[in-house]
């Protein structure tokens, strides 16, 4: 397994692979790896010549008063972990290669940013775009993978490709959960025991839900007020947001009478945990 | 010669090309063309094995009260030129296929774009540093070329293609004038003949600054001062700016005392034209 820290190197290294017709797959994270990314390294893995993974903690989307200093960091760890599921390449830079001196562009999204996460954190997804462009730019990749915990995220970079014409296919895989529901995240290590059994509020809510509808009830207000009142039973929650959106805009629903996800943003003690739910609407 | 109306066509054009191992040069423009872009045209040819040129009069760069649906349209013309000047491909789309349903996204530089046209132009170069990223992604081009007459698109499109690490080489090329010095523009056709030659106050001025630099003078305000009067000599002027700057940043500059950029907008009757001069301070 190789380890790149500097763009040209990365660069070059991917202009070899190309000129020897070799497929690059890309898996871009924050390190602090787990399972949810193990899943999308194998996936790269079985569909691509050469798999890339980068581990850069993003100062960028993080905002003046989140965790980016807290943000859990283990590299070595993480090497092991790429090296054993099959990983091919590291992408490790330190922040002042992606952001050099004079630095001042952006890319954002209008719209589909400014709901959900986008509210609590306002400059979070011109960050992501930027900086996935530039690693899009240095990787280079015929595909790349994206977890749908981060379901906001996932859908903001479909949009960005398609609306700049990027040339990467854009691979959304399922959330993998431990074997109580949580939604795996490296952000779970903040959570002490009790945090711990009360982080089961966000997946247990999708129980809610799905007996909601088949109860018939179809109207979102009383869906997040249900969400709401399970969330709360739980201590240590406060709830940032609670949303039934439509799966693409993310644009609010008043009606569960098409697919529509259910958006979780819960502070669980310190840390702020998301999850979602994609629900299908059968009108057989 | 080619031509392609749709993204995928041209796309796929491209991925055959690029798999024949073919380099490919790339003349973004807004058509209604002139040797100034000829001048673009042919320096591509001679360096690459293939040359597109784009003709696409982009709305998201004019202004509200600009000057969008005037701006002078001939492609069967422009179409003769390219064709006559060696250019091998032209992309002539539609504003409907540049921006898709749902379109939201957009690339901005700060700094850099706040300062001259910027300033009576506020979104301008988010439009251009917009539909130049989704043209090179469309295009791939090995090189890209731009005249220096838009000085400061040139250095938007250099510090973006660095900020974002776009692998592409953008070539600036000199102003090319009429015999009289005038710099040729598409929108010099906007020009009656008594406001074509109050137009020549623009590449006069560099005179003016000539002959100050020799008298010694290094202040930037006398500078100003001097070309300012030497404008409003000529009728029909109104100036938008006069600026001396640093030459990459573009950051206004006190005095002569490196190297330096005169960079003017002025209306010459109803026609906004822009000139700007690279002046080299010699300290032997």
């Amino acid at each position: 397994m190789k380890i790149f820290n500097k763009i040209t190197d990365m660069k070059a290294e991917i202009k070899k692979l190309k000129s020897e017709g070799k497929s690059v797959g890309f898996v871009p994270t924050m390190g602090f790896l787990h399972e949810g990314h193990m899943s999308l390294v194998r996936e790269s893995v079985s569909n691509n010549d050469v798999t890339v993974t980068s581990i850069f903690v993003n100062p960028t989307q993080f905002g003046p008063t989140e965790d980016l200093a807290a943000y859990p960091r283990d590299f070595e760890r993480d090497c092991a972990m790429l090296d054993k599921n099959g990983a091919d390449i590291i992408f490790h830079p330190e922040p002042s290669e992606i952001y050099g001196e004079g630095f001042c562009t952006k890319v954002e999204l209008s719209g589909i940013t400014e709901v959900l996460c986008g509210i609590s954190r306002p400059v979070h997804f011109a960050g992501v775009a930027t900086v996935v462009t530039k690693l899009f730019n240095i990787v280079n990749p015929d595909r790349a993978y994206f977890g749908s915990k981060d379901y906001q995220q996932l859908q903001v970079i479909r949009r960005m490709v398609k609306d700049l014409n990027m040339d990467v296919e854009v691979v959304g895989m399922p959330i993998i959960r431990e074997a109580d529901g949580l939604a795996m995240s490296s952000r779970n290590v903040y959570l002490g025991a009790p945090e711990r059994r009360s982080a089961l509020a966000l997946s247990g809510s999708f129980k809610v839900v799905e007996d909601l509808l088949k109860q018939g009830v179809t109207d979102s207000k009383t869906i997040k007020e249900k969400i709401a009142e399970f969330i709360l039973s739980h201590p240590h929650t406060r709830i940032d947001y609670i949303e039934t959106v439509h799966p693409e805009s993310l644009v609010s629903v008043d009606s569960a009478e098409a697919d529509f996800v259910v958006a979780l943003a819960v502070y669980v003690g310190k840390a702020r945990l998301i999850d979602n739910r994609y629900f299908e609407v059968n009108h057989a």
